[in-house]
């Protein structure tokens, strides 16, 4: 076998330890170092930690760096810094921002001759890729995209913000007739009310107005007015012990219409247990694509629009024609 | 906007005609001709029909041919032949010769510096790339592969052949219960009678004896007997108003594994009231990026593995970041 594939990875949340794991995985990929912001003497033992400070030492030994910090303040800094020494991969997730973005990572890296993926994950990544897909192959029809049963950040913040609440949860769930009515081929007009439902699961606070935080909640104009909310209270230890994991996942459909009206549905379905164990699987697979594009002598910024399957997976086109076409 | 792309079509039976349809729903590319082995001048007027043996001719004229022809007998002719004249497109479907047939459309088109895509429509083509795109994501896990419901030609033509029976027609149905086994995370074993059943629509010539029909189907070896088989007996007429329609479609699914044992589901389904006009659907959008890999200078026969989604779709690579990703 030829040399492992060398990774490191910037940032030890939910989503490195995921990408941690996912290493393990692949065989042909090695875990190299992980580079922290927080004092590398102070983190468990048996790791390969470092501090980010010293990551320009990493030059030569690394392949691909996968970066697993947030889109808000870690990335837009991150990205283009860090193209400009690495192969990179991240997952983007800012919609609004990516033009501006994409174009920050394409001057580093194209300077740089390096490669960066940026972006990918499942939305955006896994779920692009099938809006792309459908929509090429069926240009008439309708594109829904639902997304659930998943926590909302957002929404759990604004829960925990009301008046008398201790602690709490949100999910979004996807409504299974606004889905099955997609499936059927009826290609409705869904109202944002039509396609989700939200279910928050609230500790209060001993004393609290339990029917007034109800309210609050379900009457919020932006996160919750909008949509049909069910508020459950539950203890600390529940919310806990229930509550703690972290599943997510969705369905992408196009119904289309060819030939003399004939309907045909196109659906990407995800069914999480754990959303950022996932994402970081996908990470990992476009970090091989990564290397190999920059194998090629590619450089600059790509998408997963711009990355073909066949370089995902450790298998020879040989094999993947024999074994998968 | 720019000179639409020009297409040729060979063959014009259920997947020719399917094509031009396609083609009229994508204002970038125009039908040139229509290349048949029929006599062009009984054929009705109208259309756009030429002799085959003058394909030669449109050299120049045409982009991109998109063969239309079986997987038996006209492409392994037709294929490598036409790749050595235009650039071309083809659903080569039989999985075990796909190695020998890219061998064989490479030499062409690599000698030519043409571009030849080969096995694309849904299975092989969208069907293979949720195979490989899972299989990459989550080496983990288990992949599963459903089909209907659906006509099955060749189980349809087993049909037929039995004695005392007129005409009739065979569905290959997943098991729902299946199915959803798979979803919940379940990872089953699932033997061959578990996936599939199969529904069979026979008219019985008069007098015949339909038990001995119906027997005869359920215990007929390869193509039966190892399944749930469900024989109705129908009129001609029933069976030409009900049963005669194209529909399939399918499900690819994986259930793997992440971290210490999270189950991540990926789920690629299709219902498609016209399994060939589907398929054409496909061929069309695949037309595209042959026409724009060969835009970029690129030869040789190529397959659904590599080739970006980006290049199927009309829209540029800046429309495509900020809309669908």
């Amino acid at each position: 076998m030829t040399q492992p594939i060398s990774i490191g990875i910037v940032g030890y949340g939910n989503l490195g330890r995921g990408v941690e794991a996912a290493i393990r995985q692949n065989p042909d990929l090695r875990l190299e170092a992980i580079f922290t912001r927080r004092d590398p003497d102070k983190l468990e033992a048996g790791t390969q930690m470092v501090s980010i400070n010293d990551i320009e030492r990493y030059r030569g030994k690394i392949d691909v760096l996968i970066l697993c910090g947030g889109s808000a303040t870690d990335l837009p800094e991150q990205g283009p810094a860090l193209a400009k020494l690495f192969h990179t991969v991240d997952s983007f997730d800012t919609h609004a921002r990516i033009p501006e973005y994409y174009a920050e990572v394409d001057a580093s890296s194209r300077a740089a001759g390096t490669v960066g993926v940026i972006s990918t994950g499942w939305d955006p990544g896994l779920f692009s890729l099938n809006r792309l897909l459908a929509e090429a192959v069926l240009p008439e029809g309708s594109e829904f995209t639902f997304w659930g049963k998943g926590v909302s950040q957002g929404h759990s913040d604004a829960i925990r913000r009301v008046p008398g609440v201790k602690n709490g949860i949100q999910y979004t769930i996807p409504r299974e007739e606004a889905v099955e009515r997609v499936r059927s081929g009826e290609n409705p007009e869904l109202s944002t009310r039509d396609k989700h439902l939200r279910e928050c699961y609230v500790v209060a606070e001993e004393g609290a107005d339990r029917e007034a935080i109800a309210e609050t909640i379900r009457t919020m104009p932006n996160y919750f007015a909008d949509y049909e909310t069910v508020v459950h209270f539950v203890s600390e230890e529940t919310l806990a012990a229930e509550h703690g994991a972290m599943p997510h996942g969705g369905h992408v459909l196009r119904s289309g219409r060819t030939g003399a009206g004939n309907t045909q549905i196109v659906e990407f379905s995800l069914k999480l247990d754990s959303n950022p164990e996932f994402t970081a699987s996908v990470l990992v697979a476009y970090a091989r694509a990564a290397y190999r594009l920059a194998q090629k002598g590619e450089s600059g910024a790509h998408t997963v629009f711009d990355i073909p399957f066949g370089l995902l997976s450790p298998k020879s086109p040989e094999q993947l024609r024999k074994e998968l076409l």
